[in-house]
């Protein structure tokens, strides 16, 4: 009988990249490491680690150094470092007003930086997807102009509910796209066969928080602030997708149900209280019919703050009491232990979040043992874009076989 | 070197530990299964699954059968089944107007179920937890009278929040209750050893109804339908904790900031729009300031939408709305695949259910690819203490190690 062989061979293979991936992630935590010090740290035995090290290398994932972790120059060629140089990764993003992209290496060492202002809110998705391939097309040729350069995969943020299976936009509410297949229409303008990924810009905000925590929080909220109001909820330090993906969506929930409509078409949503518009018109009302770069305004809106006009401060202070009462909710549902402010919410954060607090102690239930800290992210407006890259990355680290091995040399 | 030995063998320690769980859970899941079966599924070696067998017959938590899986009768002694009738769990639960006790043996058949009218929101916590106390020792002799009875654990379902590392409830709102340690409250009462956990309602009424689908859903919200309204919610299969366990507090979502004072304070809760006073109020006003029994007050609602009076549909369609703007945000924010409704929710669901549904539609924000289904427990009001009881059960198939071997009889 060979039934089981194929289970087997299955079962054998999963071992060998959980192994994989385990020694990769110790070289990386560990910057410079011998194998001995692998094996006594992941119980595999020298011999194993020695295997895998070697496959390792072959992949390009890590290299050989004589530099030993004390600085001092050991034996050279036993200890272990991150390579990579020639593996690279693409994020990109399509915001309301820009798109952006972003080229790492597998250490996140950036090679390639772009922000072009662009009004997607007014382009239609085909115009916004030729601009964006364009922009991926640059990108991609100035990452292989590094060297031998093996592309590992494309993840694109984009601000709406997003079918991850298929790489299709549902509905991006401050776009009005409706299922749009931005996969299938980056990998027909780019060719090629590189896995492209698409994931909602809160998502990859809040992992590119996590991945740059010294002790990533296992529950943490990142909060967007831009046109929309979005949130991406890591629980038990995954993300929180829920059963078809569609999660966050706290600029949606009704707050003042005989309130202003919103860009949903709803009354009252969160985000008519703490949108960019709305705190545009509270703090400097002749800021906000200028269609700019959200990044811009969030800098003449901080500008104001720091002026503390009576109009922009009373603006903040009632802003930071939404602000505060969105986060309640998130607060009572979720109990996060930090909710990260993103996007213009982060720039004008020490102007918000006193009035943010004082609600949100008013409101926790469970008092003060529920009260999370409040904090600006330290990405600004490039959360999303360094999320979409990173997943990629991340997803190397998880799974070491999706790099191809060297061809052998001639010894 | 020495320094290795330990770790190693706590290692030996899990690997048996899951393997022991793995037997266990096949031989539940197949009923009358052989270690042959077992070996086949589990891909463990015949001998492993022998060995495993039989310090499960050794801790009491298999038997051997005459019968096969074909209800023929086959070599003796050669199939497994579950056996575990002298293992016991003790589910309790203290709500805000009854006390109720339910204890099983290792399969889940109820051994012991008792339920008493009791007003824990004007009795004081030291009256109430010597009622409990009371029922459980009742309880227990009842479980002890069934033969060599081992009981596993007690497990206390409370309407409050609660910190389940020390099983104290840090704030009850409708018991007012702040900072009383059950768990320890109740070891005092009751002596002896067995261990003693205590958990929120809503969190153990989820858990009740993962554990008795036939295909648990990964993404689940239980609604509480009585004095208070509170969630548990099921993601990826879990139960969502959050960092300090205080979630799911949807009752207090602010949904009319004008609206009346809740119990907890604030204005315009949810809960002061769907909790079970409010529905009194909306659709059978004479009975609203009676103190009974929540089932007795559910099933005179189900009496008054039965009859079909204007007021009281007038006041389920209400009901139904206010159940669907709560519901639209759990949705938005989580994504699930399925809300059940308990307590009087569920009595009166087919009353509220299409209003909710409607209110729901429109305020879906990825629209129907996110709508998901409303409907209502099949556990009536005894969600809670069946989850408190079926944890203990659930901790026993993660560890079996936690139920002792049997003195070695001599041959």
């Amino acid at each position: 009988m060979r039934l089981d062989a194929s289970p087997a061979g299955v079962d054998q293979t999963a071992v060998r990249r959980a192994n994989l991936a385990r020694v990769l992630d110790e070289v990386r935590r560990g910057e410079v490491v011998s194998r001995a010090d692998i094996a006594t740290s992941s119980k595999l035995t020298k011999a194993t680690v020695s295997s895998l090290a070697t496959e390792l290398i072959d992949r390009g994932l890590i290299r050989e150094t004589g530099l030993r972790r004390d600085g001092a120059v050991g034996r050279p060629g036993r200890s272990l470092e991150l390579d990579g140089g020639g593996i690279t990764a693409l994020g990109l993003e399509i915001n309301s007003q820009y798109l952006a992209a972003r080229g790492t290496d597998l250490a996140g060492r950036v090679i390639v930086e772009r922000r072009l202002g662009f009004d997607a809110m007014r382009a239609d998705p085909e115009t916004t997807l030729d601009r964006l391939a364009a922009i991926a097309r640059e990108a991609v040729t100035e990452l292989a102009g590094t060297g031998s350069s093996f592309l590992a995969g494309i993840a694109v943020a984009v601000p709406g509910l997003v079918d991850a299976e298929t790489g299709r936009v549902r509905y991006a509410p401050n776009l009005e796209w409706r299922s749009i297949p931005i996969a299938g229409a980056l990998r027909e303008r780019l060719g090629g066969d590189v896995p492209i990924v698409v994931d909602n810009e809160a998502n990859l905000s809040a992992l590119a928080e996590l991945h740059s925590m010294p002790q990533p929080a296992a529950d943490l909220v990142y909060l967007t602030g831009e046109v929309g109001v979005g949130a991406g909820l890591i629980t038990g330090g995954r993300l929180l997708r829920g059963s078809g993906g569609f999660t966050g969506e706290i600029g949606h929930v009704p707050v003042d149900l005989d309130g202003q409509v919103c860009g949903c078409g709803r009354r009252g949503c969160l985000e008519t209280k703490i949108g960019l518009p709305a705190v545009l018109r509270a703090a400097a009302p002749d800021l906000a019919d200028q269609d700019v770069d959200p990044q811009e305004q969030a800098h003449a809106l901080r500008q104001r703050a720091e002026d503390g006009g009576p109009e922009a401060m009373a603006g903040f202070d009632e802003i930071g009491r939404w602000l505060g009462i969105g986060v309640s909710v998130l607060v009572n549902l979720l109990n996060p232990e930090v909710v990260v402010l993103g996007g213009y919410l982060g720039t004008v954060a020490p102007y918000l979040v006193p009035a943010a607090m004082r609600e949100l102690r008013d409101r926790s239930v469970a008092g003060d043992a529920a009260v999370c800290r409040i904090t600006a992210s330290t990405h600004g407006f490039s959360a999303a874009v360094r999320g979409a890259s990173s997943i990629v990355i991340e997803e190397i680290f998880r799974d070491p076989l999706r790099i191809p091995a060297a061809e052998k040399a001639v010894d």
